[in-house]
């Protein structure tokens, strides 16, 4: 059964336009490179009950999900306690973070820092090297935090625990028109049912009009599919495939 | 009673991670500007059934909802028909739609392009000028298409429908930690309760290491949580006010 992945951007700033998000970018090329369908990306603003809903919602329809952002140490960070209304849990401090803590802070730790060591009770730290901090995982839910390059860090500590069957893709430009292209995307999906077939005009690019995407699961079906659309296509509609 | 919007991205392309997001980070920069409060995005992916589900919950919980993509001729341009099933009406075309594509296309014109004139019925058009073909709006859900240079054309020519009271903003950068700073930004909250206050640390940069934005609708409550905060905070940590 492939993998499904949910992403919820908890994100005031994006919402606000001051940022645009680099990493629900990020984790799609990602888990797509993994073979990880992503099925949802929800921006949605740092208060607690809209993130404990949908957390409820993306943890139960998908296989995993990610958190991005609202996990420092200040009034705006309400995304562990979003996670643990979610699952009905409280609110604990883990020993371990709080060594990690202890330890990097020193004399100047306070309660203000203590709140770094919070989890939902029950979760579990995964990923911890070569990462200081580890990740918090509560049962399919990571929860990382928003500066991208620590985004990023602790993904790629995590990131062979998300590998799955490949997703193959070919690419098709070709130099007609979606209108002139539709009957031949309609008739190959007639002939390929499982194939993932998108169409993607670019009006300003000089090389091509039309960027076709086939995919599969199934390296030879992508194949047959791929030799079904060239056969399909006009005398000199074919720019390139890659 | 201040605008509120959501964004609908339909969007495999985004979501496999072929492209990253440049409509929904244009929309909320711009709506900020204009004075509305943009609460949701959701990135969903190009399935009726999904986009009828999105478009139903975000047209009843926000003023305005804009979509983004999935109106093109091929197969994977589900929008319409998404939107229509949201509001429980049939599609049908419109005949200044299709004289518009009868006087683009002449006599290559045919049933895929037909398709471009396609709408939820009952919905109406709207600024048409100074861009070449209308925006389909079908009560508050705005429909725009995905390719950004056409998206951002169309927004222009709607733009002031959307502007409401503005939202002042003033951004204070800091050379002290979010750890030392939690306690005079809950302080402010509690003697400024409508303050919008976010805080955004920067690992990497070497000129501040959190930016703090205050926004309101009122401008002067902004600008005493301004002077109250500048205040507060310890000799020295001021980098500047922007």
């Amino acid at each position: 059964m492939p993998k499904t992945a949910g992403i919820v951007l908890v994100g005031n700033e994006i919402l606000s336009g001051k940022i645009a998000d680099a990493n629900a970018a990020f984790l799609c090329r990602e888990l797509r490179a993994l073979g990880v369908e992503v099925r949802r990306i929800s921006v949605i603003p740092d208060e607690v009950d809209l993130i404990a809903e949908e957390v409820v919602t993306q943890s139960t329809i998908y296989d995993l999900v990610f958190t991005s952002g609202g996990v420092g140490p200040t009034h705006d960070d309400v995304t562990i306690e979003g996670v643990a209304r979610a699952m009905a849990v409280g609110v604990v401090r883990h020993p371990r973070l709080v060594a990690i803590l202890e330890g990097y802070y020193g004399a100047r730790l306070n309660d203000t820092h203590l709140k770094m060591a919070e989890i939902p009770d029950g979760a579990e730290l995964v990923g911890g090297e070569p990462v200081r901090f580890p990740t918090i995982l509560m049962r399919n839910v990571y929860i990382l935090p928003g500066v991208p390059e620590i985004f990023r860090q602790k993904f790629e500590a995590l990131r062979e625990r998300f590998r799955d069957a490949p997703i193959h893709l070919k690419s098709v430009f070709v130099r007609i028109g979606e209108g002139s292209l539709a009957d031949h995307l309609n008739g190959l999906l007639a002939d390929f049912p499982r194939l993932m077939l998108g169409s993607y005009p670019e009006f300003a690019n000089p090389e091509y009009k039309v960027k076709v995407t086939l995919e599969s699961r199934d390296g030879a079906y992508l194949e047959d599919a791929l030799a079904a659309f060239l056969r399909r296509l006009p005398a000199g509609a074919l720019v390139r495939v890659a």
